[in-house]
């Protein structure tokens, strides 16, 4: 139970794709991919730790990508790669390209005079491309697409549709970002004024690096007076909420629903879980490991995992739990007035004893 | 202060909706429905535990539906049910029918040539419908929705404005999509190789039951080899992330802002609240309840309920609380320390005092 | 490093603006702001607390908005303001003016016969009105934007691109509507019947105060019979969830990726974190602080600071921190065990020593 590729391929041209050496029948030709306990005798599938490797000896895969530590306890045919799961992100690359669009722009697509828009990029029917903006080579901007005045898309740029992109944001080349997400909204910055609030006017912009995802309905927010800026190879899942001024360093990536506060650094090579909320003005560290649904409220100075997520458990045992997490700092003291006492009666004891 | 009905009913044809016994004056007109508080001399409203019944000498609805148990403590007329909240609902389907647009494609509304229309459905200016999409009867594509190449939209599903669907993925018949939500975009996978990452492209799909209900700005994310399964009747608040390859059983619901992460399967007949996260590759059986905010980083194997908050309190005692919890550790350490010293003193004491 | 000011100013004319006294230069002239760090000799700044006034020995801002407290710690010119802040963003809203389009209704329009767009309204194409919707004078409807049936927009309202309003929703003037957010769509109201659930329609609106911003990728549902309510001048942060039938009290600030639940109530002048949730059905009164993360699980009848927060540790740390949380019920019954028996144990031995 197999997708078909788009083409199909020998093992030796795939061994190439995979960066991988081959072992068996370098003709046998793979039809499809697939996961090991579903792959048919003329898919490819991926073997890596942690799994466990007695599915090696189940599977009905025609050929395996695997470590040359697996080798032994495979038969058939094989791509041995230092990184199977790289090597198999290339052949899945390989078999089923993304789709490219024929260049042009769509009748129905709402294009300002000014705008300059490369030929070979493709503009489909309901986009919106605002004054003075540049979108470069081999740029897709699907259906309800908006570029806002002065926004640059380098070149390859993939606009799921819906997308909506502020004016004056950069974006650099071969970045997708995906349905409905917004990029350069204002941040969130209000000064109080007695008992109301005056907003803080947005002056700052987004820039973004090249060979970013991401996510749908994801958002970053343009900075107060410089830029919110997200470094090359950031990975950003569906969601994700980054404030105004926040900077994210290279080949960071981020999952589902994570909110970033304003103003707050996130190094390079961070692996960041869902739901994670970080406080505003904070540094974090370069590869730094962070477990989903952590409050991280101060800096991260060092690299390392990072944790802070208590368990759901059965409700009447967390009702036991929270309530004495409740008296926590009753029973300290509880405990350290008795130890008091306890400690003042052996010393009475041993006085006593002394007599 | 009700809300007119769109068509007035009697209290007999109520009672047949209602699925409910009829006590009292069948001709009574019902012009309206309304809350206990607020309901008005023509208004139904409905009575139902945990509410007292003290509401039932005070309110001046001119019908209300109430369980047998109730009728003695109220002397108005009255619709009898074993379930009183699903026959209000049934009631309010009835006085206020969903609004049906005429069928019809609308000027301004791009649809490909080879894009499968039916002639009962409604497709709004600002629509587009991709290459070999079906859209079957009585659908209805509000404004700016998308519906990529392939996909399937099963009888009678509306789409609200925004919507984008992403190609292949195949929905069933009576769901309901709010507005912006994003159906089938990307998982977030992608394979470290060496200081990047490379792109796992995602050729799996979404495959949606029927009378499914999926809030605004939600995602659910396509699969990577296989499909992302929502089952039949499944509900979905706003703002919820489904990461891809999830499996969620029917008629489970879950709560706004929930995520869950890739690879995870949620049983049939769960209820999950709000802004929970789950772990990836873990499995929760049927008929879980979770409370919001829970994370969830383990199987859950037996039904019951779940919970995994710590309630706020004010800023000062919570900072005490924290920080003892920060020094669990050394304070349990500290306790058998002294456990281990208090007791080794006592067996002397007995010891001497055998002496 | 600035943004050229729209327009330049003299200093004498920004005291005005910042409504602040003026020292030193008034013909000074300002051709843009930034912050103290980067900004150039001809550039605006401010300084506030809790900021280190260090800086302003070293800033080469060509004048500052600064407190009388600090007046002596800096030689430039000045704008001498109780709340630089709120001068600040006077000044910014000067310098810098929200773009105005020019009013009209743009080819790619689609709007209802029976809808009132007032002359001075801007309408960008591929935005919808529908029938029987009113536009104000000064509103900006950026393109794909869907207004639905019977909506009221005050004026001076900007819906920025892909902004949903659901039929009947009533937006008072001067709001802005970040893009992509959903006002207006179905709360979560499903009625349990049998084995499935039954859709509750719901037949409430929501009604919009004067001065609301709402982030973007927001949603707030309408309610179920009552309308939802947002007070005026309550300032919403992106992806925000507002449930049906909740009121938010005027001036009140949500941060990013909070959610209310249903029929919940928040209060005036209340300042709430990122990521909070709200159990359904509970009050919180006025003028309450949030932290982030925090779990809102009952009423919060006083004013003041509430936190319910632990933040993040090293993972290793975290597990045993976690493990001992796990077995605190344990550990409290164990001491109160110990305790009793100790204390058994001294009222023997004083017996003992009696003797």
């Amino acid at each position: 139970m197999s997708r078909s590729a788009t083409t199909s391929a020998s093992l030796a041209e795939l061994a190439q794709v995979a960066r991988a050496e081959l072992r068996g029948d370098g003709h046998f030709q793979i039809l499809g991919v697939a996961p090991l306990e579903a792959a048919g005798p003329h898919d490819l599938s991926f073997f890596q730790p942690p799994r466990s490797p007695q599915i090696l000896a189940e599977t009905r895969a025609g050929a395996l990508i695997l470590r040359e530590q697996e080798l032994s306890l495979y038969e058939g045919n094989a791509l041995v790669s230092r990184n199977p799961y790289a090597s198999f992100a290339r052949v899945l690359q390989h078999l089923y390209p993304a789709p490219r669009p024929a260049p042009g722009v769509d009748e129905g697509a709402w294009i300002a005079v000014d705008a300059h828009i490369h030929p070979a990029a493709r503009i489909e029917a309901g986009v919106r491309v605002a004054s003075g903006a540049v979108v470069e080579d081999g740029c897709w901007l699907e259906t309800g697409v908006v570029v806002g005045a002065g926004v640059r898309l380098g070149a390859g740029c993939h606009l799921f549709p819906g997308v909506k992109v502020y004016a004056g944001v950069q974006i650099g080349p071969n970045c997708s970002i995906h349905a409905n997400a917004v990029i350069g909204a204002d941040g969130f910055g209000f000064a109080p004024d007695g008992d109301a609030y005056l907003k803080i006017p947005h002056i700052g912009g987004v820039r973004i690096g090249r060979d970013v995802e991401i996510g749908a309905n994801s958002c970053i927010d343009r900075g107060v007076m410089a830029d919110t800026v997200i470094g090359d190879g950031v990975k950003i899942d569906n969601l994700v909420q980054i404030g105004h001024n926040v900077r994210i360093g290279e080949h960071t990536v981020i999952a589902g629903q994570t909110g970033v506060s304003g103003s707050t650094t996130i190094g390079a090579h961070c692996r960041i879980g869902g739901q994670v909320g970080f406080a505003g003005h904070i540094r974090i560290a370069d590869g730094c490991i962070i477990a989903g649904q952590s409050a991280i409220t101060h800096d991260l100075r060092t690299p390392g995992v990072y944790s802070g997520v208590l368990p759901a458990r059965p409700a009447r045992r967390w009702r036991r739990l929270a309530a004495r997490f409740d008296t926590l700092e009753e029973f300290v003291q509880r405990f350290k007035q008795w130890e008091k006492t306890a400690a003042a009666r052996a010393s009475a004891h041993r006085e006593e004893s002394d007599d």
